[in-house]
């Protein structure tokens, strides 16, 4: 159906660009189908009062758009279909275009680069090529790391508790090559390895191709039972016999959720009297905006069964690629050898200003930044969900990291309604993308971190839009009787 | 037997340190045998016409080296056995331990911290940072590289002849990353490898820990038919039909060797004929010191059947981990996906660093100072070889790159050798450690370019010193009949 045209005079968008954008919608919310006939161009400038060149150049713009298509002598028709190459935006989610795009983009799991204390990384650099070390820094060095990097990451996580003494430290490449390795290791072709269920693909993907069997534990999304399911735990350690289970107790990617102190310690025990080895992805822990921190699995286990990783990435710079896992010495000293034969050893020049950031101090003080513009831009995604989603969505409330997760109401599909949002230049990661064992059809999930409050805003305005008129059309085919064919 | 002991007067070195030096060579190189009763200070001081003091001061430093072990009343034995941990210095030859060792080292196959050019790898560092990509370096980046990179190494290849239209790279994380993935993607479980036998021990332990079936192909050490035997290659192609073999057709590790280019032209019809991936390693074909340059096989050939890897770290920084591969789309196009699942991508800054590097041509006026060190201490490897190395040895003349292989006469064994040497403080790594399928029992590796030439004389006159005497010995118990036990 064609919409009623409204024309806002006097406005700084020219008149031709109004009608576009109300057609626009009208298609992309799906109230004009695939098909249809738009007025004659002619008809619908007499109608509202415009001049015909006005609704010639919105017409233009729409066929731009690939939206509608005029044939000569039969008039301009609703050309619009689902064209988005949902496989290129989840690459580009994690691996972004060299140019970038001019997305509203909720898909970015990492800070914005407009964060970034470029001229502190500066001044950290140049004290780093211009120390005695640099020679020490461009040589070959030990596959488990830079030393002096090594020592100050075991000495921060010993004062939180978080190493014993029977612990040692690897550097890895990014948080991503611990679970490489981690795989190669511990989870071998057919051992079995629990995740959280939604999970990041990233891990998915490399018990995956390992030749694992990988299989999803469900998360509860609110309340004081969220995060990964205990009981669901208990059940599958008992009858699958996993090698090892992959938790984000803090702020977990995509959910948000946190595991509390006391499900915690369920799990632990749970881990010792099955024998599964935990892996504590910690990457989001430093990013709390609000409460107050949970002690980390690691730090609360006394069974020498967990093995916690980190990364400077989510807080400081993702380009350079320096995490870590601590563990066990018996699991790191295997660790280390699997990463020696992987590429020797990580980049000394990153470890090296990584290093040097934190120890003068210009971490703690980025991360202080961090922390104030994380949480308005986490209370403004919260208020943006609370006011924009169609009556029956859900949706996390998390107190820190970089993502929130929504659940619609059924029958809407999020991975439909990506791709009508693309089209509005509005992304998000659709909940599928996520899945384990379950097929989070109705999931999506949110990264607010990136992106300004403005931005938070505008962006859920228009998924509220697409989402509310896809889900009254969603209801209202239900209501209507299907014709019965005789 | 005790030695005759001489004594230099005046000298600088004091009277104690030369009767502690001549006793200590004449029980490494195994003229006093374990057990063997060292003579009274007193008589031996008297006979020499020294202090006793003097005497006990040498005992004493033999005895902190653990070479003696003496009993009060029964007098001092030599106790000194093959106690050197080879796997440690195996290890430390990739991987150094922190604190630099005192060792005359022919164990590491790398440039020397002495030649990094440290005030032109500071001026690089602080163009890219002070740059306006400084955002972008830091924010994650593609999973096949830093974009700029690519393309400078594609157009250098493709101005060599050494990448065509079919081709794309993938900046890895050094070249030992590159057979990492090559193993997951290429040659999996149970696929069948070939590697040149001896081979640099990282990309054997690739393979074995991938699960894939190694197998030796003989290299030739002298001659037009240097390098890989193409008979032997093409027996075991038709034989056990491997997935691919690995070459270094310039200046291999460890042999020093170089395949001529009717022999690289033979391979690569073998390769077509049997189906066989070629991976070329090149990471020492800029380091050419004497002779021409040979054709790349990448450039030669003709079938798409070569993938080929270079790396930055021979020439330049081997601390900044970039290297890469280059080959047809296809098989990159897997290998990326792998690289992604891996670690995301390469460390940024580095890439960044090390274009800018090459870029301003700082690279090839390094390279340059690099040759003429290179040739250098080469040429002083080759003349003490010459002089030092007993009758019967063969040794490899490279033209270039950082190895050059000995074999000594039977019956030395190189290893047994090496645990002398270390005690004498020379290093080097026996045969053993670089077999695929052959014992190279009395093979070893001398690696030059790190050491400079007094310290190549020096050292190679140590080991002609062992070498000479334990071969002589050796001859001498052959000659002497066993004993008959009745």
């Amino acid at each position: 159906m064609v919409p009623e045209i409204h024309i806002v005079s006097p406005s700084e968008v020219p008149y031709y660009r109004q009608v576009y954008e109300q057609i626009r919608v009208a298609i992309l919310s799906g109230r004009m189908a695939r098909g249809e006939r738009l007025p004659p161009t002619r008809e619908l400038a007499g109608s509202i009062g415009l001049n015909r060149t006005t609704i010639t150049a919105a017409y233009e713009l729409l066929e731009n758009d690939g939206l509608i298509k005029s044939h000569v002598g039969r008039g301009s028709f609703v050309e619009w279909a689902n064209r988005v190459d949902w496989e290129s935006i989840i690459a580009a989610d994690e691996n972004p275009p060299a140019a970038p795009s001019a997305l509203i983009s909720f898909s970015a799991s990492r800070p914005s680069e407009m964060q970034f204390p470029l001229e502190e990384f500066r001044a950290t650099c140049r004290e780093v090529i211009d120390s005695k070390d640099a020679a020490n820094i461009l040589q070959l060095g030990p596959a488990s790391g830079y030393e002096p990097l090594r020592r100050f990451i075991l000495e921060q996580l010993r004062s939180r508790g978080e190493a014993g003494e029977n612990d040692d430290i690897l550097i890895t490449s990014g948080c991503q090559q611990a679970f490489d390795l981690i795989q190669r290791v511990l989870a071998p072709r057919g051992e079995t390895v629990v995740l959280e269920d939604p999970v990041y693909p990233g891990v998915r993907s490399v018990f995956q191709r390992g030749g694992a069997r990988v299989i999803g534990a469900p998360v509860t999304l609110r309340g004081a039972r969220s995060g990964v399911e205990v009981d669901s735990l208990e059940r599958i350690f008992e009858k699958e016999h996993p090698r090892l289970v992959v938790l984000t107790p803090n702020f977990q990617n995509p959910t948000g959720t946190t595991i509390p102190e006391d499900a915690r310690k369920q799990i632990l025990e749970l881990a010792r009297r099955f024998g599964v080895i935990i892996v504590e992805d910690d990457l989001y822990g430093g990013l709390r905006y609000f409460g107050e921190d949970v002690r980390a699995m690691k730090a609360l286990d006394e069974a020498d069964d967990v093995i916690l990783l980190g990364s400077f990435s989510k807080i400081a710079f993702p380009g350079l690629r320096v995490g870590w896992c601590v563990g066990p010495k018996h699991f790191i000293a295997r660790l280390s050898e699997a990463k020696e034969a992987s590429d020797l050893h990580s980049d000394q020049l990153s470890q090296a200003v990584l290093l040097r950031f934190a120890e003068t101090g210009r971490l703690a003080a980025h991360r202080k930044k961090m922390l104030a513009a994380g949480a308005e831009r986490l209370r403004a995604c919260i208020q943006s969900c609370e006011k924009e989603l169609p009556e029956g969505s859900e949706f996390t409330r998390p107190e820190g990291g970089m993502n929130l997760w929504v659940r619609l109401p059924e029958p809407l599909d999020a991975a439909e309604l990506a791709a009508r949002a693309a089209r509005e230049n509005v992304s998000f990661t659709p909940g599928k993308y996520f899945a384990v064992s379950r097929p989070q059809a109705h999931g999506l999930r949110l990264c607010f971190a990136a992106m300004t409050p403005e931005n938070i805003r505008y962006g859920l305005q228009v998924l509220g839009v697409i989402f509310r008129t896809e889900f009254a059309r969603a209801r209202k085919q239900r209501r209507e009787p299907v014709p019965v064919l005789v």
